[in-house]
């Protein structure tokens, strides 16, 4: 099997493991993408991975290591030691990609709630130290068979949440490392704007790194969160029909999760998502990417 | 003279041309930037010209051309039309700059109260469309001894504002032309965040394309309207000693023009809104672009 539609727990944020496992289940799904939040929920991830593999299912990704931009020593540690800590929970859960998020500046660090200095508002530094701190994880990645899977965000986001803003920008921050232990993902909330997209994507699959390909739409006017203004496929702006031919043609083949932070997804009940994600997935989505790798699209009028 | 502060009119929305002029000659400045309803409002560009020339001003730029997306012939024929008449006007109010956004996806044009095809979210189409209005629009320019101005927008506004999201995609897009008829502008708020902004504003300085420096912060939380989320210099995140050394070192010795759309300041009153700009110019960027260009900075302290 090929492109199995999977659900990023963000997706249903009310439901805890064992009910977004059952709710996936129930609508056909075969993979989930669990957040680490509900993983501790569970009761750690030997537990996790019981839940997930008893309701059938497999996890396409862990979501999410990161924060690697603290400008203090001690900050540095935490989020190393963080990060660890995430690299063996994707193992026991049997996700083999572990989704990153960089980071932001240290002068935004108030805004998610962590410390920082005011006044450093340095973004080449602190990209400078998202690459030392992934040349640390590198070998415990490694050694556990976890991939760093590198996300590019928003640049909307640039400032509180990822100084990495483009898929050229991770694709060249992976460089140094052995696929197996560094890949980057395509988000198509973060990068459908990106003129250079076409060709960073090809890059991905030419280097062999295109790790997960996670959808969900652009919405406008951006949300008053701002990080709520991803929407159900079709809802928005994004042309999924030309990012998913890309993105199968640069042979990724793996699962294709949808994350969808909205008020209104988030809170309305959780089998109309999945029925939504199912139809517009097979509509808008599916046929694309089975077209571009040489498939009789199945469900294209579904 | 190097550097001049410039306002651009955007940042005092209550005032018309003559109160601007006057507004920006009592606080010392040389430049002024104004957008082209100003123009209209005062009686036409002989006019405007008069009141920037008696007020002792200088035109930096005029705001704005562009918006070329559209899919309908007509829709293109009227685009084209009025970038010539704004063309016509930057020559006759003395900017040599006209600044250019280029506009957003059909499917998002109802947003602007334009008239677009809802189902048009074809973003690479839409820049073929940018790329041919342009090549129509140089020879008019040239003509008239106004230079095109692409100005690369935040990715936040890529579906509604301008499909053209980076420094590179704006030299890009100007190769094919001289650079007496293309240029590109530097606005920190929207290129802040872009990890090739050095290479690329290097490139814009040996390729002579450097035309603008248009300065003001990135502020969070996004406001309720993204575009009023532009802050004073100083009040936000951008890392203006970085961006000013490197725009200077790329030779740029022009006006530096403040724009800022934010509720708050643009409410204010006008003299109060032109000292802060003068104190935060001093403090913040002028040491900086000094320095590089191996200037003594002579109000570092200011």
């Amino acid at each position: 099997m090929s492109f199995e539609l999977a659900l990023n727990t963000g997706t249903t944020p009310n439901l805890d493991l064992a009910a977004a496992v059952e709710a996936a289940a129930t609508a056909g799904l075969s993979h989930i993408g669990p957040w680490r939040h509900l993983i501790e929920q569970a009761g750690g991830p030997e537990k996790a991975a019981q839940i997930i593999s008893s309701g059938g299912l497999q996890a396409s990704t862990l979501c999410r290591g990161g924060f690697l931009t603290s400008n203090s020593p001690e900050g540095q540690r935490a989020a190393l030691e963080s990060n660890r800590r995430a690299i063996e929970e994707a193992a026991i859960i049997g996700a083999n990609e572990l989704i990153m998020v960089v980071g932001g500046l240290p002068a935004a660090a108030h805004i998610l709630g962590g410390e920082g200095e005011k006044t450093d508002k340095d973004i080449v530094a602190a990209r400078d130290r998202v690459a030392r701190a992934l040349g640390e994880l590198v070998p415990y990645a490694l050694e556990h068979g976890v991939r760093l899977v590198l996300e590019a965000l928003h640049p909307m986001y640039a400032v509180d949440r990822a100084v990495l803003s483009t898929l050229g920008q991770a694709l060249d921050l992976a460089t140094p490392y052995p696929t197996a232990a560094v890949g980057v993902v395509v988000d198509t909330f973060h990068v459908f704007w990106d003129p250079q997209l076409q060709t960073q994507i090809q890059r991905a699959g030419l280097e062999g790194r295109l790790a997960s390909y996670q959808i969900c739409d652009f919405n406008l006017p951006i949300a008053a969160d701002a990080l709520q203004s991803r929407g159900m496929m079709g809802d928005g702006y994004v042309d999924f029909a030309t990012i998913s031919r890309w993105v199968s043609a640069a042979g990724y083949r793996g699962p294709v999760e949808v994350e969808i932070f909205n008020q209104e997804i988030n809170s309305q009940d959780a089998a109309l998502t999945l029925a939504q994600m199912n139809q517009r997935y097979g509509s808008l989505v599916l046929p694309h990417l089975q077209q571009a790798a040489g498939m009789v699209p199945a469900h294209a009028t579904n």
